[in-house]
């Protein structure tokens, strides 16, 4: 650790540690919203409880980087990467944290059969995978091109919340029972819009981290 | 800034600045709440047009705390306070989005009349602008009792969330435009029980920065 090298080869590994962090936060969005679809409760549970597991990688990586800060007094390049790591992996530990939202929301609905098979949610979940994969990709390549282009496709996430926002309050009626699910999958809704949310301030990150410089990407 | 002096002034200016932002961030809170209970659309403008500023602090004392790291090589302890401020400033701006999030809430339902004077909402966050005061108050007194005491204060807070979900649901029915305004107000609701959780985790970073360990205050 104490040579030019040896720095590195712990920003190597780093960047390795990230990159796996990312693939278990896109795997846990993908089984709530599967979980919630199938209203698989075993299934929810598994996802809380893979949660720790994140949050530990977490403290881990974070770990990692302020001792990496402390020891080796990066220049302003590295210390923005190592910065830069501080702040993915915050972003990446709240996405996980909106799937166990999700998983939650399937274990409160338990007993319960939806009241159609769902259809924007798992779109959106799908649009929110595919973001947190691209700034991440735009991040091991240092590729601001495609980091700028999540800023498109969280608009589709956004536009996707408003129109299930109108729908699900027009569905709304006297039955309790269905206004309680439709509330409930609403939230659901809106945890995914976060997550695209998590996803842009990724890729501002990457824009950072590149060019020393802010860019808003979720005007 | 390169002696030991200088380093415990640059934490002591690191620390005057989180407060600050914590002032700052409580502040919009308040007015957030505020633009809705008053229907004040003009006060909700100003409250998402500060945002920007509490943005610009989070970014200053990231960037301090980055330097400080790379410049001083500090030991384990100060290692921690300065990972800590890392923590603090994510979880300060996080509530400051929420804030907002309240503001355009406001913004949303303009035009309309509010369907009860709000009762619980401002309750809620009477209850998250005190645990962030007491948990930045912890901060400073490097206090664990404090920063443990917050764990019931959530609870609080998560039950008050819970009981508005039910009301909201059952006052559900036959307007439209009713329902809109309900899913709105419980959307608020959402947003000040995760201030709630935001005050916690300020509390388990300050046990953190103490202790070395960590301890999960909402459970």
């Amino acid at each position: 650790m104490d040579t030019r090298k040896g720095f590195h080869q712990s920003l190597q590994e780093l960047q390795h540690d990230l990159l796996k962090m990312g693939t278990l936060v896109e795997e846990a969005i993908h089984l709530a919203v599967k979980s919630l679809a199938q209203m698989d409760q075993e299934l929810a549970e598994k996802v809380v409880a893979q949660d720790d597991q994140i949050d530990e990688m977490m403290l881990q990586i974070e770990n990692g980087c302020l001792r990496l800060l402390a020891l080796q007094q990066p220049m302003a390049g590295d210390l923005r990467v190592i910065g830069t790591a501080l702040k993915i992996v915050t972003d990446l530990e709240r996405i996980a944290d909106h799937a166990t939202d999700i998983a939650k929301t399937t274990l409160r609905l338990s007993g319960e059969s939806l009241i159609k098979p769902l259809i924007d949610i798992p779109r959106m979940a799908d649009l929110a995978k595919a973001m947190v994969r691209e700034a991440l990709t735009a991040y091991v390549e240092r590729n601001i091109d495609r980091a700028l282009a999540l800023a498109e496709k969280d608009d589709e996430v956004d536009a996707l919340y408003t129109k299930m926002f109108s729908e699900i309050v027009t569905m709304m009626g006297s039955s309790r029972a269905m206004n309680r699910q439709l509330t409930h999958l609403l939230m659901v809704a809106r945890y995914l819009e976060r997550v695209g949310d998590h996803a842009t301030n990724l890729g501002e990150w990457v824009i950072y981290m590149v060019t020393g410089k802010r860019q808003d990407l979720n005007k």
